[in-house]
């Protein structure tokens, strides 16, 4: 049995040694990489399937017939209307997961942020939760916020802080190291004022207010993700070089560490949102059915809190 | 003859191909990398070297000998006194180049910097140029800032444009294609603020304000890299997935991508400042001796204005 999940492999190994299914709502699956990734999470037996529309796309798919006993149809084939289902079986508890299909992400976040039938709870703070295997790093490494929050307000890079550190935990990560990033290791008002507040969330950690784990900041990417480039610069941290988590200072920070460690370091990645009631698998047409995948599997993985 | 310069290698070749040397100032060369970069570059015989302070390190280096004749020393010892002696060794027209070996950043910049004997014309902008050389991409990427202005001004983001036009015409990339970065490609003041100013650059990049060049944006860091990444996402973009110049939206996310790809994807590294009367070679303790020696060369080319 997988205890500590290092890498993407290790993931869906644990998830299939597991042997629990969850239910999975998906929106709009007519694409090939969102039929691929839901349909090999159920014959790998840690998902079933309610696909929201789609029906006549996943029927024919080669892969669908000897899984067909775990999946399940609604025939909608309005995309809204889809998405606004899809919401409506979380808040009825028959899904546990909800994922994007070949749909406008507007419509399926209108449909989760709705007030009155969506699914994120008055106060909860919506945040994007990415999880990056890199070939010459030792382990997974999460980092928040990529795609939805531009410049998170105290009371939302707490949020970050604690959805990630829960996501750790559900994958065996006793203590994770958090990174909260800057450009230099300076908290300096005037000059880097996201940084004023990372002494404190520093400290609230230590007291225990994310639950286990060792938060340090402000560091860099490099002096976060390896003890070398921290003893250069002649500096110590707890987090010792061996980040779990990077919690980047706002939105362009984070993209840009996104597509930089794609593109050019070939880093596969696992994404979702965080916050709503179940969480949401929202990749985007660029990414590969792998990262779909791995995707679901993070999102499943995320609300096992038994690990 | 090198004429259009794709790598590192093509950088120093076209450098030792030119025959032609300039002078650089060093600042307390007591470092191992510093020396290891100057001498080489002496060698190689496009520079001569006046190092300020650390007359006898240098002497001890064993590479030195074969140089004498192209090196001459200041004997000042303190690091204050050595900065400024550089300075002014630029001032008089003795220098073309300012290199920083083993000295605190702090002092070298005050000394740069300073109102009446510094090397910083009144309303000129200082800012931070490198150039990335990475595995997968078939030409240099450079980009800005990831290191001196937090969150540029208007003004300041049109100077990065024109100070990398400049430096990309130096090496023989007659029209560089210059990606203003964000996280997505919608303009839109209340959540992207400095995606504002974006389309007006543009414009103006169009009538020709910063010499010959394509400038296109808000593009991500893929999207700007990576025309499969564009078609993806169903964009169009003149960038053409070519970018040769990145302009980050600030420092953070500059510094994000510096620190990242060196880490994650191995790239080779080289940087200077701009903006001052002579280039900078402002190097960190954790960067290679190549970086070293690749940001002496990228200063020294960023000179020549008739390649």
């Amino acid at each position: 049995m997988v205890e500590k999940i290092l890498n993407f492999n290790d993931l869906t190994e644990n998830l299939q040694q597991q042997g629990r299914r969850c239910s999975v709502a998906v929106v709009c699956a007519t694409d090939a990489e969102t039929q691929y990734a839901v349909l090999r999470a159920v014959r790998e037996g840690f998902v079933t399937a309610i696909f929201v529309g789609g029906e006549q796309e996943v029927r024919q798919n080669p892969d669908f017939a000897t899984v067909a006993n775990e999946v399940r149809f609604v025939a909608i084939n309005d995309a809204r209307e889809a998405a606004e289902k899809a919401v409506a079986l979380v808040r009825s508890g028959e899904a546990q997961v909800l994922m994007k299909g070949l749909l406008n992400t507007d419509v399926l976040l209108h449909a989760v942020l709705n007030k009155e039938h969506g699914i994120l709870a008055k106060r909860r703070v919506l945040t994007h939760l990415a999880c990056a295997q890199l070939d010459n790093y030792p382990r997974l490494l999460f980092f928040t916020d990529a795609a939805v929050i531009p410049y998170p307000t105290p009371e939302q890079r707490r949020e970050q802080v604690r959805y990630a550190v829960r996501v750790c935990h559900a994958f065996g990560i006793d203590t994770p190291r958090v990174s909260l990033i800057h450009c230099s290791e300076q908290v300096n008002e005037k000059f880097f004022p996201f940084t004023v507040d990372y002494p404190q969330i520093t400290a609230e950690a230590q007291a225990g207010a994310f639950g286990q784990c060792i938060v340090d900041g402000p560091l860099d990417v490099k002096t976060s993700c390896s003890l070398e480039a921290l003893h250069h610069k002649g500096l110590q941290s707890p987090i010792n070089g061996a980040a779990d988590v990077l919690v980047f200072p706002d939105i362009e920070a984070g993209n840009t560490f996104y597509k930089a460690v794609t593109l050019f370091a070939h880093a596969n990645m696992a994404c979702m949102l965080q916050g709503s009631d179940a969480p949401v698998v929202l990749t985007s047409r660029g990414d590969s059915k792998e990262s779909k995948y791995y995707s679901l599997a993070l999102a499943v993985k995320s609300i096992h809190n038994d690990n």
